[in-house]
C-alpha cells in the first residue's frame, strides 16, 4: 500500500514524539512513510521532498521540530497539500514556546495545523481525519478509535 | 452545491476574523456554510451542529473563539471530521495568549488543527488543503493561489 | 448522607491533585462523590452529569483537568449551580499555563470559580466555604480549620 | 432588603469593572452593598470589613483590584465567607498578568475564587449562583438568565 | 546589640532561602532577628509585626514569601521602614511568576524593594546597604565585601 | 540643603516617569539631583557617577531604564550604596518584561531594589523611607504621606 | 561601489523597519542593497538570494520578518555569510513573542544574529561592525558614530 | 597564533556553555582567547578588556552571562568590534528569560548579535562567519562544517 502520510522530523532526536504520529496512523489503518527532513541542515532535500510530494501520492504532511522550528512552515511553503506541525519540546528550548510560536504563528496564505507541544500522537490522528473525510473505511476506524476513548474511561470508573 | 466546509464561531463578535476563512473558501471554489454555535452559551445546538456535520456532509469545520475558547476542542469531541481551530484576539483576552492555549493545547486522542492567532484568512485556505488533497480541482486553485501570492511579491519590487 | 460536593475530573492521572478536594471536604464535614468525566472522552456523560446535579441535590461541582481543559467551563454551561476549577499541571502542559488560561478567562456569562494551579485541596476548601455562608456547623468547622493554619504557625515558631 | 453580597475594590479606579458586578446581582434579583475597601492603603478599615462581613449578613464577598493585587487573599485569610477576586488590568500592569496570579495563586488553606480579568459581571453572576446553590428563586432566575443568553444567539443568526 | 533589620517570611518552608539574607547580614555585621509571620494564616501577628517595628528598633525589614505573595507589600502598607521583598519560587508556583509580580507590581504609594527570585542573599546585602548608608563600620564591611567578590573572580581565573 | 537622592535615567525619554521620583522627593522633603546617565552611550560618565556617589554626600541612587536596562544594576556593582531600579516601559519594549528582568534578576551579591513598572514614584517613596529610616523629620513625613493616603480613600467613599 | 551587506524582507510592509536598517549604513559608509524576498510565499527566490549572495560579494545579510519568521534561520541555512535577524512586531503578532523566538532559537550549528524586536537601525549598525572588524575606515566611522551618540547625551544635559 | 576572537563569561560557572564556542572555534580553525569578566563583579577589568580588545588584535568578543546579564551589552558600549552575546540559563534564572531579554533587548546604537539560550556552539559558529566574511580559509571551513551538517543528517537515515 502506498503511504498517503509523510511523517518528517528535523532531527532524529525527535523520533520518539514522532513515533507516536506513526503508531497512531497504523492503528487507524493509515500507510506512512517516515524519515528524517532537516530544514536548516538539509534545505535542498527539504524542498524536493515537499515539492514531489503530491506527485508521489501522499495526500498529508506531518512535520515535527524543535526550538526555531522551521520545517514544518517551509514545507507548507513548497506544497499544497495541507501540513501538519508538530512543536516539539528539545533540549534547550525555552518551555517549548519557541516551537509552539515558529510553527503556529504563520502569515496569511501559508497555514500550518498545528497540534498541541509533543503532541505527535495527535498529528496522526489528525491526519487520518483529513484522510477519514472522503474514505468511509478511515472514518469508521476513527469512530471506533473514538468509542474507545470513551469506553476506557468508563472502564477507567471500577476502580476508583 | 452542498457546503462541504461548516464554519461556526462561538460569538457574533468573532464575525470579521471569521468571515476571512469564509473569502478564503470562495476564492479557492469551496462551498461552506457559517452560523454562530456557543460551546457554553447553546451548547446543546453545539453537540446537535458536531454530531450531524458528516451526516450533512461536511468534510471540514472551522471553528473560531475568543478567551477561554472551548468551541473548537468540543466539537472535535463530538466527530471524527478534522477540525481547525482560529484563536481570536477577543476584548478581554490576556494578549491572545488564552484562546491560542486553551484551542491548541488539547489531550491526546482529540486533535484540533490550530491556526495563528486571528487567523481566519489560513484556516479557510486549510480547509481548501484538506479538500484539494483528494480534488483536483481544488488543488489547482490552491497552486494558482500559491503563484499568485509569489507573482504579487515580485510585482512589488517593482516600486521599491 | 447525600453528596453536596460533586468532585469530577478529566483524566484519572488527575486524582493525586483531586483527592486534595475530597480530603478537605472530609475533614471540613462535608459529604461529597468523586468521579471521572471527560468533556473530550465523554462528552455526553458530562452533559447528563452536569444537568442532573441540581437536582441529585449537588449544591457545588469542583471539576478539575490539565492542558486545554475544557470541562469545568462546559459544566458551568449546563448547570446554574457553581462550579469551581481546578488547573492541573499535565504532563506536556506548557508549565500549567494552558490549563489555567483555559480554565479561568470565562467569557461574561458562565462564571467559573478557579483555584491555583494544582489547588486541589483549596477548591475543597471554597466549596465548605460555599456550603458554609448558610450552614452554621460547616461554618463552624472553616474557623476551627482556620484557627488551627494560624496555630500550626505559632507552634513552627518553637523549632526556628 | 439587607446586603447579601458584599462588593469591595481597591480604588475607585476599579468601579467600571466591579459595577458589572453590581448590575448582575441587581439583575438576578440579588441584593449588594458596594465599596472601596484598599488593602494597601486602608488595611485596618480592611481588617474591619472582612472579620464583621458575616456578623454582618453578608453571605458571599466580590473583591476586585489591580496590580499586585492583595485585597481579595487578604480579606480572603480574614474570613470563612466564599471570596470572589476580580483581577483588574489598571494602567501599569504588565498586561493583566500581574493582578491575575497575585490573586489566584493563594497558598494552600485560603482559596480565592478567581474570575477572568476584568471578570466584574461574571464575578456577580458567580456570587448569585453560590446564593442560589441553597435558594430556590434566585436559582430560577439564573435559569431564565441562562435562557436568555441561548436565546440571544438563536435570535443573533437572523441577520447573519 | 539590638536587632535592626527583621526577616521574616510566610512559611518555614522558605526558610533556605532567607535563611541566606540572614547569613548575608552577619557577614556584614548588621545585627537581625528573623521569624515566621504569614499574611494568610496569622493576619493579626502580621499587623502588629509590622506596625511595632519601627518602634522595637527595627529600620529594615526583609519579607520573603511564594506564590501570591502578600506578606512583603501587606507589611509595606503597615509601616512607614524600608521593606525589601524576595520572591521564593514555591512548589506550585508557575515557574516564580506569580510570586514575582504579586511583590513588585506594588501601586503608587506603598513601594516594596523587589529583588530576584530566591534572592534572599541580595536582600541581606540590600539590608545592610540601606543602613550602610549612613553608618560608616557597614559601609566598610561593604566595600570590603565588594572587593572579595572581585578577587575571587582574579583568583579564579588561575585553574583556568 | 545637599541633595541626599541622585536620580539619574538612560535617556531623556524616561523624564515623564523619573520625574514622578522627583515629586515624590520633594513633596517628602528629601533634596536629590536628578541627571541622564547613560550605561551603553557614556559608560564612562556612569562610572565616575557611581564611584563618587557616596563622597558627594549621596545616600541612595534612583536609576530608570528601559529596554536591556543595564543602568540601574551597573550603578549597583560600582558603589555600595542602595541602588533603586525603575523599570521603564519604553517604545520597542517587549511589553516591559525586558526591562523588569534586566534589572530585576541580578546575580548574588549586587542587589538592585526593585520597583514597578514606571514606578517612579515609588521609587521615590522608597528612597525617603531608606532615608527616613535614620531621620526623624523624614519619618514623620512618610507617615503624614501614609495617613493622606487612607484618608483620600475615605474621602472618595461620599460620592460613591 | 558593490553592495557588502544583503538587506532583504519577508514583506513590504516591513519596509518602515528595515529602512532605518538601510539609513544606517548609510550614516556609516557601507554600501548595501534592498528587496523583498518571502520564504513562505517565494522559497526559491529565498534559495537564489542566499546561495549566491558570497559570489555576488556581499560580507552580511540582514533579514527581517515578522509573526513566524523564517527567513533568517532559512537564508543562514544556505550561506556561510554572517546572517544578521530583526524580528518585525507585525500586526497579528503576540506581542512580537514569535517572531523574537522563531529567530532567536536557531539549532546549533546554524546561527542568526538576532537583534532586538524591531531594532533594524542595530542591524545596521552592527553589520557596519562586523565589516570595520577588518575595516579601518568603517572602524573610524563607527568611532565616530559612538562619541555621537555620548556627546548628544551630554548635549542633553543642558536643557534639563 | 594571535586569538582573533575573545571569548568572555561573567562567571566560572558559564563555563560549561562557552567552552562550546571555543571548541566550534578550534573546529573551525579561528584563534582565540577565553576567560572571566565579571560585569558587576569586576567591572574596571571588563572596562579595560573591552576598550583594549580591537588593538589587541581581536575581531570579534563573545560575551555569555546569565540572569540580569549586563556583560555582553556592557562590552558592546565600550568597543566598536561586533559582540555576540550568549544567554545562558543560570540557576535562579526565570526560565532564562531574564538572560535572553537582557542580551538581546539592547537600545539603538549598541547592537548586540544575540544567539539562542545557551547557543555557546552557535556564537563559535558566528565568530568564524564575521571571519569568514573576508577570510578565504576560514570560508572554506565553514563550507565544509555546513556539508558535514548535511552528510550527518543523510548517514542518520540509514538505521531509522
Amino acid at each position: 500500500m502506498n503511504p498517503r502520510v509523510g511523517i518528517i522530523m528535523g532531527s532524529k532526536s525527535d523520533l520518539p514524539i514522532m513515533q507516536e504520529a506513526a503508531d497512531a496512523l497504523k492503528e487507524l489503518g493509515v500507510a506512512y512513510e517516515l524519515t528524517v527532513v532537516s530544514a536548516h541542515r538539509t534545505p535542498h532535500r527539504m524542498m524536493e521532498y515537499a515539492e514531489s510530494a503530491r506527485s508521489r501520492g501522499l495526500q498529508v504532511i506531518i512535520a515535527g521540530a524543535g526550538g526555531a522550528a522551521h520545517l514544518p512552515g517551509m514545507v507548507a511553503s513548497l506544497t499544497t497539500l495541507p501540513v501538519i506541525g508538530v512543536p516539539v519540546k528539545s533540549s534547550n528550548s525555552i518551555d517549548g514556546w519557541d516551537s509552539v510560536l515558529s510553527i503556529l504563528q504563520m502569515p496569511g496564505g501559508i497555514p500550518v495545523a498545528t497540534v498541541a507541544l509533543n503532541g505527535g500522537k495527535n498529528a496522526g490522528i489528525l491526519a487520518a481525519e483529513i484522510i477519514g473525510s472522503t474514505n468511509a473505511i478511515i472514518a469508521q476506524n476513527l469512530q471506533k478509535y473514538k468509542d474507545s476513548l470513551r469506553d476506557k474511561v468508563i472502564e477507567s470508573l471500577k476502580d476508583l
